[in-house]
């Protein structure tokens, strides 16, 4: 039995590729493991704050030392962190926008990397100075965007700060088993578009079976 | 003379070294060129909203066609827009977050990338489907890290999606002329990080005063 982490961080809803995607992602897996339960956050439609000067502070206070105010600062982190930690299983989606994550990503992301609960910083090592702390995750990432041609050796791969800088950063925490799903097109007209949403679907029934 | 448009995203204040930096930029700056002015924009401390649904749609609906709501979700990045198109020249202060800009910053970027306003797209033409809209601006980035060795051939140049991906996001929208200065070492210790801000500030006094 697996807990899954299911988060959206498009803006849109019915509009949104990579939301319509990741719920029939849990839902197939759902359907093939009955008793895997389910936590659901919309980053998207309920964005977060951005990272403030108190968060930082507080996050670079020890936990007995924090005021009131540095608490107040750092809650949010703290519960998003702990439902990172908790899950088996992470589904996001995430569309492209201006060739890298959304801001409601980003806003996640900053959040999240916590210094001391998912890395650690050990400047008198200065060889290897991080150490990341998130262990035995397993994270399916479902992009959206608005054309093809940012794959690996395509004509706009040097333009995509999307899917690698995700690898990079979930990898820095420790999540390196990442798989991700493409889904293409969106402005590229209705027929390429069916074809790329096709692919995803026949790629997200063969995952969630598993 | 010319029109400077400055902006900060550190979410820090005193503690910011990028918006300490900026600041001294636009003062030698202005001693330089004094008939110059200045519009200041804080998007570290007073942040953007995320961009959203409705927003989207007023982007993509002709002017003429928007409803009341929909002029609401894009009166602010219209300003925005009207901001940058009205500078010759940016001075924009930018942390490293986790590898990347802040949300902050990305959620500047999502605001001020406009359909018909910094770009066009013209799936007509597939071979180039995009086409820059913004013209004859001058680009000064301050970015900070916490450590050194993001840059070109050294040890974490992979781990770097700050200043390529600005230089990504703004070469696409026309703004090709950036230079960049880094203050690293602000978590390696007080002496590497007083050399490297000598040296920004050794860079900064040579091209505000050109």
């Amino acid at each position: 039995m697996a807990h899954l982490l299911h988060l959206d961080s498009s803006p849109r809803d019915a509009r949104s590729r990579s939301r319509q995607l990741t719920r029939e992602f849990v839902e197939a897996w759902k359907q093939a493991h009955p008793a895997d339960t389910v936590t659901y956050r919309d980053i998207g439609r309920d964005p977060l704050p951005h990272v403030s000067e108190a968060w930082i502070a507080a996050a670079y206070t020890p936990p007995d030392q924090r005021t009131p105010e540095l608490w107040e600062a750092i809650h949010l982190s703290d519960r998003l962190v702990d439902e990172l930690l908790a899950a088996d299983i992470c589904i996001i989606g995430v569309p492209m926008y201006n060739f890298s994550v959304p801001s409601t990503m980003k806003a996640y992301i900053d959040q999240i990397v916590r210094i001391g609960r998912t890395f650690e910083f050990t400047p008198e090592n200065p060889e290897n100075p991080y150490k990341a702390l998130v262990q035995n995750k397993k994270m399916f990432i479902i992009t959206s965007r608005g054309i093809s041609g940012y794959g690996p050796g395509e004509k706009y791969e040097m333009l995509n700060y999307q899917d690698p800088y995700l690898r990079a950063v979930f990898g820095f925490i420790g999540i390196t088993d990442i798989t991700f799903i493409a889904v293409e097109n969106e402005e590229s007209g209705e027929r390429s578009l069916a074809e790329s949403i096709a692919k995803a679907r026949t790629q997200i029934a063969q995952l969630a079976a598993r």
